[in-house]
Formats: structure tokens, sequence, C-alpha cells
């Protein structure tokens, strides 16, 4: 785990291209904005290779778009592995919506991820594995995490992050847990877009991208976790708000004195 | 008015499919998660269908759409209505905009609703009673608003909420007034969305549309005045994240404390 | 600088029919909605005629748009000239992009502006001055950024705003400058383009649009900088929620008394 990867982030405010989905863009533009990194949006496929060009990192999120959204997805992510730009893939969904699962198989036949972040549903089902999803939320299963994460990274030949109250990441091999958390990311729709950009932006300084995805987790989720140590009453509304204060002003030190991994 | 049935949402934590306009599909996306529910969004047609499976409730939103969105939305209008689950319309700013009456129009008579929720301007609009509406504002007329949202709701046989400083929830006959609210909730642009779409999580929990109407309406209003009440020098901007932590924490018994209906 | 224009928007609530791009949508029409004029939105082309009839200004955000939408703003420009109602372009990463770059040149041969606002990197492409962009970022360049925002000014025959430490307003010959402001407007990437429209809804007020362009300026930068002034560890999220607030309540008498401008 190396925190300080996030100084080398916020020195050289890396410029992240987000293909976010329009119902939590905003706040994947104020995440990044407020760590350190620089975001760039765009769904005009005749600017896809100039916009990959510019960035450090690109992250593309799977939710709620159009076949011909779809298609620009196809080809920034294309032009990511052509660029060799580091990518990050955001599945929303596919656990719940049979649709977005052929999308997102289909798309990960034309493209390589470096690294895929969801939920326990999300990747679930793109390792094939039985799951009981709930719309956009994990669902419940009795599967081993661990190796539903494995088997998903060994399947796809990439880092998978498996978001929840404990993150797993893992390159099919390594496995890393990041304990730290609240449950407050769960009534904010938003974070797990933030976090999957967030990945995207320590994958732009660093070329390990299975340590980009580790310290990317404990960095999000150890500064979510001071918020509600240190925010009275913080709730639905006011977490996010406190969030984009803390991902702007949290330093190393204070991540160091509150993290928990194995 | 059953406040009970607001325990019964936080409990069945309904997912509740959303076409949302893209101003405040954010907003709309917090306010159910933060009150209990569980939202939905999508564009693509081809996932319309499952995705209306999935959920207990569906909110159409007909403002700031194109012409390929406003396709989209009869599918998932026509599909709510052959999967028999509850649909609740928003017919942002057909008051003032003639085109948007015109879609409404056309759309309402390709599905039906079982709830319409809007301003006096809007609801005036679609019961063909002549009305002053200026923008996405209400605007003025001297009409009886009461007549107004009973006409509305007789020609298009459902339940119409007839939003403002007092809400007027009518069957066609039966009429209950929600007499809570603040100001504030004019500032702040995503009021009336979140609204609706709670309005279809309530309906996700009761097969009595016209009580989850007004029910949802006391809710929503009494914790907005509560926000008002309880957070000193709240303003445009810090309504919304005390909205949101309000959706979040606020009990059966406090808002009983302060309804005021008739 | 006539700051009872702002006391004239709050008496008039102009409405400002808004072309917003995607990630910043909503943080627009809040912020319209906080200082008291009227957002409205659209993207469908059938309304557009109808849309800038019902606006006092117009304003045009060139950034994250398809080709599709693009037409719709080449629409809506020549409405707005025909319609003889004021019109602001905010050419979103332009320095950046040379994609964006084209497409803001092509659509500025289509309509003509009243008012041109963006970062220095922006403007000096606009201009055909060499500049070193980045991302969304104004960038650095050695350039007198008086004699940019004037040859961008004259080039085009419009009043230019360009926005950054020091805000500089000119009609080609005349020049502003507005020394307000705070470093977090950059943390939050919705400032410029709520900026922006800001602008559009003090040209809804007066005719002189270099009058309205830099009263604009210098009320959204003093409110921003009281924010910092008065609210104690204000960062990226609070700034933003704290800055809606302000538009609300920061009255003529309160700007003026830290107003700063040369």
């Amino acid at each position: 785990m190396k925190l300080a990867l996030l100084d080398d982030l916020r020195t050289q405010n890396p410029i992240v291209f987000n293909i976010s989905n329009f119902v939590t863009v905003q706040d994947v533009a104020n995440g990044l904005n407020a760590l350190g990194a620089s975001p760039i949006m765009s769904e005009e496929p005749a600017e896809a290779g100039e916009m990959v060009g510019l960035a450090g990192g690109v992250c593309l999120n799977l939710g709620a778009f159009t076949q011909a959204q779809i298609q620009q997805i196809r080809t920034v992510g294309q032009q990511a592995n052509a660029q060799h730009k580091p990518l990050v893939i955001d599945p929303v969904a596919v656990g719940a919506v049979q649709y977005r699962k052929q999308v997102a198989t289909g798309l990960l036949a034309d493209f390589h991820p470096d690294v895929i972040r969801g939920n326990a549903g999300e990747i679930a089902a793109l390792a094939d594995i039985s799951w009981q999803a709930k719309g956009i939320d994990a669902g419940e299963g009795a599967g081993d995490l661990v190796a539903i994460a494995q088997a998903c990274a060994q399947k796809l030949d990439c880092v998978v992050i498996l978001s929840g109250p404990t993150d797993i990441i893992t390159d099919g091999t390594r496995v890393v847990k990041v304990l730290n958390g609240t449950p407050l990311f769960q009534v904010h729709v938003g974070s797990g877009d933030m976090l999957s950009s967030i990945v995207a932006a320590f994958c732009a300084v660093t070329p390990d991208t299975f340590e980009a995805a580790q310290t990317a987790c404990l960095v999000f989720a150890a500064i979510g976790q001071r918020v509600v140590q240190t925010v009275p009453d913080v709730g639905a509304g006011s977490f996010t708000v406190h969030l984009l204060d803390a991902l702007q002003s949290t330093t190393v030190a204070q991540i160091e004195a509150v993290a928990a991994y194995e």
C-alpha cells in the first residue's frame, strides 16, 4: 500500500477522461477535482481519440446508457488500449439487468480493462457466478467474496475491486482487503462512480495498477470513515458535502492514522 | 392519511424506475435513496421492459427531453401499464410551452397514468383551463385550484397532485389538502421532480394510489418544513443538503407532530 | 459598474434559457434560481424557438456535446439572434481540444454572440493566440491577458470575459478588471458555467451588455469571496452549498463593501 501516491496525484494533477452516466456525473467531476485530479467528460466520438490523448487515465461507467452511447464507450475503450492509457470499468447493474450484462460482455470482448470496480452482484455476474442482485444495489449471496473477485480477475485478466463493507482488491492471485468505510457510502448514489474515477486517477500516477487500485480504495474509504467520525450527525446529504471537503483536505498522515487493511 | 406507509417504505426498500430529466436526476436519485427507496434510471429502450419488471413503481418526468427520449418515455409508460406497475407522471412546463403540452397530450393517449403531479400552471394546462404560467414556475391565475385539480383528475381518470404552498390531492371527487411546506422548495429546482419520484415510491408499497399520493405529499412537505424550523439560516443551497439528511432521519412521530392537512 | 442591476434582476426574475452541458447543469439551474432568475433547459429543436421566445437571455455552453446537440446549439443561437435576445457563449475546452475549437469556430460563423466568457486558454484559442491550455483548466501562458481579451472581443465583435484570479471584461477597447474572487471557484467544476448563465441573466435586465457582463462578474466574484471570508474551514463541497445560499441572500450593500475593481 503506497499512500504516498496521493501526494503524487496532488502534485501531478492528472487529467482523467470519464464517460460517466448522467445520474452521477457532477459528483464524479467534483470528486476528482477535490482530490486533486482534473476531470474531462465527453460524449462525442469525433473527439474521443483527442480526449484519450490528453488523459492520464480513463474511466468508463456502463450505467444508464443508450446504444449510441455504448458505441462511444467502445470507441473510447479501444482508444485507451491503443494509446496505452490505464482503463477502469464500472459495470453498473450488470448483476440485476440481463441486458446490461450482455452489453458489458460484448464491450469486454472489444477492449481490455486494467481495472474493474463493482459491487458483489456486479462482479459475480461478470464472473458468471450465481448471485441475487437488487437493482443498482449489491444484493445478497452466499458465495465467498474473495473467490468471486479472484474468478472475475482471472477470467478478464485484470485487477478487480469488489466494493462493499470490506473492499476486496485482487489481481487474480494476490488479495488486499480494505476494512475502512462507512454505511453512508451506500446512501449516496454517486459513491461507487466517484471511486471508479478516483481509481483511474491513481492509475495515472503509477504503472502498477494493483497498487493504484488498493491505494485508491484505502484513500476513499478512510476519508469517508473520517467524515463520519469527525462530523456530528452527518447524514445522506451532508455526507456528500463533507466528503468533497475531506477529499480536498485530508492528508496522507491522517489517512495512515485510521488505515485498516490486510 | 396513513403515515405508517413511510415505515413500510423503509422496510421494503422498493425499487423506483425513473425517467428523470437531466437537470435534476442526481437530486432525484439521492432523494429516493435517502428516504429509503432504491432508484434506477435508464434511457435505453432495449432494457425498458426489464427495468419496469424490477421496479415497484415508475415515474416519468416529461421535462427537457428530445424526440428520441419521448419515444423511450412512451415505451416505458406502456410497459408500466402492461406490467401493472403504478405510474406517476410529472408534466414539466406543459403550462408554459405549447410544444410540451402537445407531447404530453400525445403520451397520455398512449398510456394511462395512476398519478399526475404538477404545479398549478401544469395541471391547468392538462385540464384545458386557462392559466398564466411562467417558464417552469407555476405562474398566476384566478381559478379555483381545487376545481382545476378535480377537472384534470376527472378528464384523465387518475389521481392528481397540484403542488403549491398548499398541495391539493384529488381522485376527481375526494380532496385532501396538505398545508405543510416551505417557500424554499421553490428555490431548489429539483424539489418537484423529487416529490414525483417519492410518490412513485409510496405507490410501490400500497395499492391505494390516492392514499399513497397524499401520504407522499405530507411526508415531503412536513420534512421540508421541519428543516426550515430546525436549521438556522438555511438557504437555497443548504436546504437541499439538510432535506436529504432529513429524508433519511425523520421519523413518523416527528412528521405527525407537525402534520397539517384537511 | 451598476450594482443596482442585481436588485433589478431579483425584482424582474428573468427567464434564462440554457443549453448547459450535462456535467454541471444542476448547479447552473440552482445558481440562477438562487440569485433570483428563472432557469429553463431544453435539448429539443422543436421547442427551441418557443423557449427563446420565453427567455430574457440565452446562454449556450459548448462543453461535452454530441453533433446532434451542436445542431441544437446552432438552432438556438440563430433563434436568439433572430428574436434579438442577448446571447452568451461559454466555449468550454476550446483551448485544449482541437475538435472543440473547430466546432466553436463553425458555430460563431452561424450566429453572433453578445458575450463570450471563458478562461485564458479558451479566450486565447478563439483569438488565435498561442497558449498552453490543460484540459478544462486555463493552463499557462506568457501573453498579456488584457491584450488577449481585447483581441478576441475585436475579432468576434462582442464583449469578452476572460475569467481567472482577476476577471477581465472588455468590449474590445474599454477594459474593466474585477479583483474579487477565491481559488475555491476553481475547485468546483460548475463555477464557470454558473457565471456564464448569470451573465445572461444580467443581460436580460439591461440592454448594455458591457455593463451587464462586468456587474455579473463582480457580483459572482464578490459573493464567492464573502463565502470564504465568513464560513470557517469552507472546502470544495461546502463552498458550493454556501455559494448557493449566498447567491440568494447577499445584498447589494454587502457586495459594495468588498467590491474591488478597476
